[in-house]
């Protein structure tokens, strides 16, 4: 055995995430690492503590990164709230609604499905239904960006619907926070995560998750242990909670907090609402770009997500060959389709620092060129041309 | 609001862990980022787990890092393996084995506790009189190398008896792989999981994690679904297994792993063995030096762990304030005591990257220094003088 050390290739990442990730970030996670406990890591602690916070659009106190990807926050989340013999009404309108319910199954908990079609929001009306038919309903599940389609559900609506019903709301929003539209607060959610690795242009490995004080009673009260010590809200509060006197619960992943931290001090920097029009500038400029080209949409307008592009594939194009000649000739990475768009769409990921216009220009024009390459036909600069009128 | 980046401060890391890692390891982490389901990563990951079943000495296929800290592979070991209704003993001789305890009731599973006094080893003469006062216990778990009190335990010895029984053997490694002589297909071990931030000397964040084929046959023919999601062996091995077609499951953390890859190349460049015996020779110097000074081992030499040294307080001497005076006077970090021994011991780590003669010297000389300063009557020099002794 003789195994040197590895030097990845440079790329651009305009898959589904990870987002490229600014030299700033990766350099910071490149510092010395310290103790979990030394008083110069709880001070960093407590300011991605605030930087969450405004990322949220939240004043919850339990606002923290969980120290493993956006799934262990999904499982956090659900673990936390749901005891065994609970009633959810999970949606479904991609992949993630589906992994929701294999969650909450995993909880000894009931899954009550509302299903939308693939690339559509979730149907409020159904939702509506599904509390009429099912009373004691304990929470609402729904992903507010399907990163699977590139769709964006009414979250705002959809919480009004549980909380006039008593229920909880709990929203997947790894592919929104920082890139979307996104409060918190003002839309009474009540438990809430995300991943690293999207519009906060993070390494991956870490799960932002916020809980309301209506949801920590519920966890403070339950009945039942939760299911994972590892997530166990009421035990990682000893060491991330306020006021708290930093009890050792697990090590925390020192060098990728630092990362974390990097990244929420360039969303502060930019401004929340400034990333989310940059992110939906970028957008009309890469759509500008792939419908010259004749490339289409899967998702409406009004519910498309800036950051989450899923388009057609061209008759007669192998699809994962595009893919593959992007990546090898031109180290760029665009995402599969997932699931029921296996094989169907491209999605293309214009998500934190990978939204930017030289990105957009490097997707357009070696995607221009593969696909001529391989018997398409399109005018050549057309899609340029189109992307640079968008811009300004 | 106005946040800035975060300088951490240099620390010399001789505490429970993380260890201090090798610039080597930090740059690799700060690596350009790159997709999960990159060819590149995938040629990555499959040298990250030929080099943990080096670290292991295993030949299990099923040897892989889980995503996040080491409480989420003593979670991955415990949730994989039981099922509500199933009985397993559990080894408590430190902070670890509790936390076993409270993972195997999370389960759903009995908790059979065999108990020994902290800082001695698991007695195996107790354990046989818990397989026979109890029929049908399904798994022994203990903890090798106890890191809150640095005594090690005979792994083959209770692996042999479990298996006399006819039960699996899961076993915490955290403290002791790539420190101290741990062997997993000799000593027939079923499930075992460690830390990234120990004698790796990699970032925290990460539990490499292995599994017997005995293992494998029980995980897959469970009644009930495991209780994770994310934690799942069934679902992670279509990522990580072997020909596996790579599907996607959770987002691996990219530049964690990068860490972890670079730091294994590194044992496996010094050599397992070499590591170990490093580890020890380490501690012998530093033992000469601790003892000239008039500190003493609470565990016996027959079973310490060179990694991990906890050593009793002077009289008279506040023990917080001495870690304090070393973080801030000398940018040191020694351990605390944990649980049971907290406030009666520190714990002196040298792990890793740690475990070299420049730390040692550090911390007799800034020790002795600070202890006089608060009213110890050390000779000066003496322990310095003896640690030089050692090293011949």
């Amino acid at each position: 055995m003789s195994i040197t050390s590895f030097n990845p290739p440079v790329r651009t990442l305009m898959g589904p995430g990870p987002s490229d990730v600014h030299p700033r970030v990766t350099g910071a996670m490149a510092r010395p690492c310290i103790g979990h406990l030394d008083p110069a890591f709880v001070g960093m602690m407590d300011e991605v503590k605030t930087m969450l916070q405004y990322a949220f659009q939240t004043k919850n106190q339990l606002t923290i990164p969980v120290s493993a990807p956006g799934s262990a926050g999904m499982e956090a989340a659900f673990q936390n709230l749901l005891e065994h013999g609970d009633k959810a009404i999970v949606c479904q309108n991609g992949v993630f609604g589906g992994r929701m319910k294999e969650v909450v199954e995993r909880c000894g908990a009931t899954a009550i499905m509302v299903e939308d079609d693939w690339g559509k929001p979730v149907d409020p009306q159904k939702v509506e239904d599904a509390f009429k038919a099912n009373p004691g309903v304990k929470l609402l599940a729904f992903v507010h960006a399907e990163t699977s389609t590139g769709a964006r559900s009414d979250a705002e609506a959809l919480s009004a619907i549980a909380h006039h019903h008593d229920a909880l709301v709990l929203v997947d929003a790894v592919t929104s926070l920082g890139g979307s539209e996104l409060r918190v607060d003002d839309w009474n959610i009540d438990a809430i995560y995300s991943g690293s690795q999207k519009c906060l242009s993070c390494t991956p490995g870490l799960s932002p998750v916020s809980f309301s004080e209506r949801a920590i009673e519920v966890i403070t009260s339950r009945k039942s242990r939760v299911q994972s010590w590892f997530l166990d809200t009421n035990l990682v509060m000893g060491y991330w909670g306020p006021n708290a006197k930093r009890a050792y619960h697990h090590t925390a992943p020192v060098n990728a907090l630092y990362a974390l931290h990097e990244s929420l001090v360039m969303l502060q920097d930019e401004g929340l609402e400034n990333s989310w029009a940059r992110h939906s500038k970028n957008h009309m400029v890469l759509r500008a770009g792939l419908e010259a080209m004749g490339l289409s949409f899967i998702v409406d307008e009004d519910y498309r997500l800036p950051q989450l592009n899923s388009v057609t594939i061209p008759d007669g194009i192998d699809e994962a060959e595009v893919r593959s000649r992007l990546l090898n000739e031109f180290n760029l990475e665009i995402g599969a389709g997932l699931g029921a768009l296996a094989g169907k769409v491209w999605r293309i990921g214009l998500m934190g620092h990978s939204s930017r216009a030289e990105n957009i220009f490097l997707c357009l024009s070696s995607l221009e060129a593969v696909l001529n390459e391989m018997g398409a036909n399109i005018e050549t600069g057309v899609a340029l041309s189109a992307a640079k009128a968008a811009m300004k």
